[in-house]
């Protein structure tokens, strides 16, 4: 598939004005373009501007209100539920971070739970807020029914990323991994080169191992049963039951925290999507002196870092890292953004009446 | 191997009176006791009697001080750090839980990291303290050196278990698990048997991957490098290094925010252990109604221990699902306990002296 790299600030640019053309404020198109950008900086393009075309039929569907008004409906010193109201989910996550850093900066801690929202893009986003405020930050999310309980038939538990950052130097630390052994986005890749999948990844109707990326994306998407299985595989052999336990942890403290819907029951009824989220700010200060502790912590990775590599690799990684590198490259070369991709963007353009006369320097160059 | 069922009380009475016979107070005794004999209830073998060995070893050696006083050495309304002081395990952590409980009773959360601990028993049991107070519990230990990092080739973190517990009806939700693929003691059954141990679980000295439990083991003693591959596996494809990453959380949450040792650094020097735990206990009522979320959260376990049933398979399970029928089993047949560990335990019991008169009846029927 041909790729164009296109200039930050022109992917910038036209995602805001797409933002806008929904009646989004200038603020707020900023703040979900930030959102969805910092993917494709992070060479995480399945959840960047690829999802452009999600978001679009969303939002003129009605799963997403552009106006809607979160509403706190649950609060105490170190912790809130928000009912986002079918917020866009980058809205209310931002604003839900920020408050859970606002708490934690007054009080040590800050946990809120959100109901009622839509998919907010990667969940490393949010936890590297609390980061950035020098502060661990944790999030999590549920999703649409996709993963499969160890010895079930079908999905009850969505890929339920657990996000978590810890500042450190030079590299902050930030772990975000669904707990599905891997999201739908690399089954889809598989289905599109017609390749079959690797072994232990997916369950067919029936809940038996099968290779076959498209009967089992037919089969979660028709509701059929199937579906990814943990991490850990779909047996107790590799520790699958333990994957099946962080994704019910993810489900307790963000649908069952917020009293919101719980993963089988999102995106079922029509017009609803009903994603639940959960941010969580710690003042490592609660520990004693911040400096040593983050020295401590910088020397612990630093050590994994520089540890004696396996016979024929020459890398061990830190979480955070490599996406480090990513921004660094990307931010200086451009998106890479796949023909697909650009097509569909440049087609909600023209449905919006978004003037992308100012791309036409990059476009000469597309494949 | 044969097996001799140990009624319950007997147990009970035997373990006490040896911990009381290095010094521990009949509550100490009891206490520590109580750990270890959960272990043998929820039928985790592995962490309970079998483990009055080690313990023997490790208070004669001077790993354990019977004697030290855990100090506070930082606190907040919220939070503490303890300096253990090379504490029993057990103690010191029932002492870290407690403190959590209370912490989060007053003020919604309490989070206690320790440092220069012992060998604590099984996390369940603190996160369930905090469970049976109607809180949110959470547990976690670093230990000796045993997991690989994803491409590297010796070990760098411990088993590191992470344990969640949160109240449900009938059944709490206790989720008790290594980050690696398994802990060591698995690898000891297999090299037991002298079985190859199932692909995927282990890596020779170099980092490759082996099915050969007596070298992984030898190895791992010998600190030659090798070791557990973290849960995923040995590489990315099946997620491994999410495993590792859980792995290096569980470090974060222990050595690094009570300022201890890393599992690298833990029972490197002669004579100390200096193993780090951490304790949360949560408030599931800074979210709103209890009764609520805890009957919302009930509802979602029960919709997953009758969800539809892979091919061939009759259940599936919740976390903690299979060790409260265990503790129902077990409390009434007695305790199995194997011809090694009987052994063991009486052999203790007479290098201390301990009078095991009373246990005439059931020995009647050993193996």
């Amino acid at each position: 598939m041909g790729y164009l790299r296109l200039p930050l600030e022109s992917a910038r640019r036209l995602c805001g004005a797409i933002f806008e053309s929904y009646g989004f404020s200038p603020d707020q198109a900023r703040e979900i373009t930030g959102v969805l950008l910092a993917a494709d900086l992070n060479g995480i393009e399945s959840h960047g501007l690829s999802r452009l075309v999600r978001y679009d039929r969303e939002i003129n569907s009605g799963f997403v209100d552009i106006h809607a008004q979160p509403q706190t409906v649950f609060e105490t010193p170190i912790s809130a539920v928000i009912d986002a109201r079918k917020s866009m989910g980058q809205l209310v996550s931002c604003h839900g971070m920020r408050m859970a850093v606002e708490k934690a900066r007054k009080s040590g801690a800050g946990m809120v739970a959100v109901r009622n929202s839509n998919h907010y893009g990667i969940a490393g986003y949010y936890a590297r807020m609390a980061c950035e405020a020098d502060l661990m930050g944790i999030c999590m999310t549920n999703s649409e029914a996709i993963l499969v309980p160890t010895f079930a038939r079908a999905a009850m538990l969505g890929t339920n990323p657990i996000a978590l950052a810890m500042p450190a130097d030079p590299i902050d630390f930030v772990f975000d991994a669904a707990t599905s052994v891997v999201p739908l986005g690399r089954l889809e890749v598989f289905n599109k080169r017609g390749q079959p999948l690797p072994e232990g990844w997916a369950l067919d109707a029936e809940g038996l191992d099968t290779r076959d990326a498209a009967e089992v994306i037919a089969n979660i998407c028709g509701r059929k049963g199937g579906g990814i299985v943990p991490l850990g595989g779909s047996d107790e052999t590799g520790g699958g039951h333990k994957g099946y336990g962080f994704a019910l942890i993810c489900e307790l403290m963000t649908a069952i925290l917020s009293s919101g819907l719980t993963s089988d029951e999102v995106n079922v009824t029509p017009g609803v999507n009903g994603m639940s989220h959960c941010f969580i700010a710690m003042d490592y200060g609660l520990f004693g002196d911040k400096q040593a502790i983050r020295a401590h912590f910088s020397n612990y990775l630093s050590k994994l870092r520089s540890a004696a590599k396996a016979r024929g690799q020459d890398r061990v990684y830190t979480h955070g890292e490599k996406e480090y590198y990513a921004r660094e490259r990307i931010a200086a070369e451009g998106i890479p953004v796949n023909q697909v991709t650009l097509s569909e963007m440049l087609k909600i353009a023209s449905s919006r009446g978004v003037d992308t006369g100012f791309l036409a320097e990059v476009l000469k160059e597309a494949p």
